[in-house]
């Protein structure tokens, strides 16, 4: 299991313009793969901020994945910014101007914010992007992966997908689910969830999360997840931890409102 | 104008299962008060990644922002670890466990749990909370300003809003407005936007995304921006700028897709 921390960049997500779905997307995806998100970061397009945040991240995580900026405007900056952060010789990249090329539309000229695409660090690979123009960059950094993609939802999505593999390979796999109960209040069912944790011994991993449906009665999402060496193993220690859960709650007055739901994980 | 930070606190956002739109709405509803966010986090819910991530922030606003984590179960922890690693006596605030008893079910029974949301730092003031049953917190220490809010958007958001004068007051405007292109390439746009805004003098911020409304030809979101003190001006300026943005594209041969649009800001 690698550790791994997001680093997205751009003015939208700081002035509320974008809503940032390609953490969720990019958290789902890896904690799926037994890899374990430890911390996420939004910043502005500045070099300076840039550079904090990835030092700040390097700290935390073995692998760092960057969103945004890799288009060619003045204020796409993410490759120059990481390059300046780690001391690294900086221009153009003869394997990334070609996947630049390859994608231009045609007549299209090579402009030098086309070709600042291509522009990556020493040491770093680009990783294709078949949907939009600028490719990716992969990037080794002593103890550390970095892995930087666009911002667009649509080109990062199958990017991440493609050079998945990149992160260290973990041999642990991830199941939740979840069980919604009514009936009985979050604060109630809190010294149920301590015990039964106490109990598994940090194998499962219980949190309950107060909903409602526009009611007036709110219900209670009772989420269990497991790492484990062997998915079938998390599967059916959740399972198990699901069903006690019920049983619980049904000795304290509870029921259950929706029956156990796979979070698609 | 203040700037602000925000750290949103929960396993679930690092696993994918929630999508942060409470860091949207907060930088909208700060941004259009004329308040600058310069950054945000998001940590699992775990002492030391809080008290690291909130440390960091520190050094970065004026105004922290947290989210989550003020519920009753063990791993809401948000209140007790900014007591901790800011070095102030944590215990139960009468004020605070007025409103927690307040919100509770008639003949709901004060547990150990209930409890826990009254435990609050030396000098934190509780913010009321008409939908939920935890308070937030406002404190100041030294020269930064923390406030704590729940994660349920439901709750946090009308408590942002009444709380909202606590940050430092600003004197700035800020308006935004956006015109969709097509039959331009961003990259051969990218040189009129440097003019542009060397033109302006820092006065206006352009930035372009390309879009795509699914058919082949993609479009371009040409977004202006601009802080000003008084905010007739800013709008009247972004106006300008979008007007010229307009002409010089179809100088290049490009159209307007959509007309201007004032991003609700």
């Amino acid at each position: 299991m690698a550790t791994v921390a997001v680093l997205s960049i751009g003015n939208e997500l700081l002035k509320g313009n974008t809503i940032n779905t390609n953490l969720a997307y990019i958290a789902r995806e890896l904690t799926s793969r037994g890899h374990s998100v430890v911390a996420a970061m939004e910043v502005n397009d500045n070099e300076y901020e840039i550079c904090s945040g990835l030092k700040y991240l390097m700290g935390k995580a073995q692998c760092i994945i960057t969103t945004g900026g890799l288009g060619p405007t003045f204020d796409d900056m993410t490759i120059r910014s990481i390059s300046a952060c780690l001391g690294l010789q900086y221009g153009s990249n003869p394997e990334a101007l070609e996947l630049v090329k390859g994608r231009l539309p045609r007549n299209a000229e090579m402009t030098e914010e086309r070709k600042k695409m291509a522009f990556f660090p020493d040491g770093g690979v680009p990783i294709p992007n078949n949907v939009g123009t600028a490719p990716g960059l992969y990037l080794k950094h002593g103890e550390n992966v970095i892995l930087s993609f666009p911002g667009v939802p649509k080109e990062m999505e199958p990017m991440l997908i493609s050079s998945i593999d990149k992160i260290p390979a973990s041999s642990v796999s991830y199941y939740q689910e979840s069980v919604f109960l009514e009936g009985i209040y979050e604060s109630i069912f809190a010294p149920v969830i301590e015990r039964l944790m106490s109990y598994y011994r940090g194998r499962v991993y219980i949190k309950s999360h107060p909903k409602s449906d526009g009611s007036n009665e709110g219900f209670l999402e009772i989420e269990v997840s497991s790492y484990s060496r062997a998915s079938d193993e998390s599967k059916a220690l959740v399972k198990e931890v699901l069903s006690q859960v019920v049983k619980i709650a049904s000795e304290m007055g509870g029921s259950v409102k929706y029956p156990g739901k796979d979070s698609g994980i």
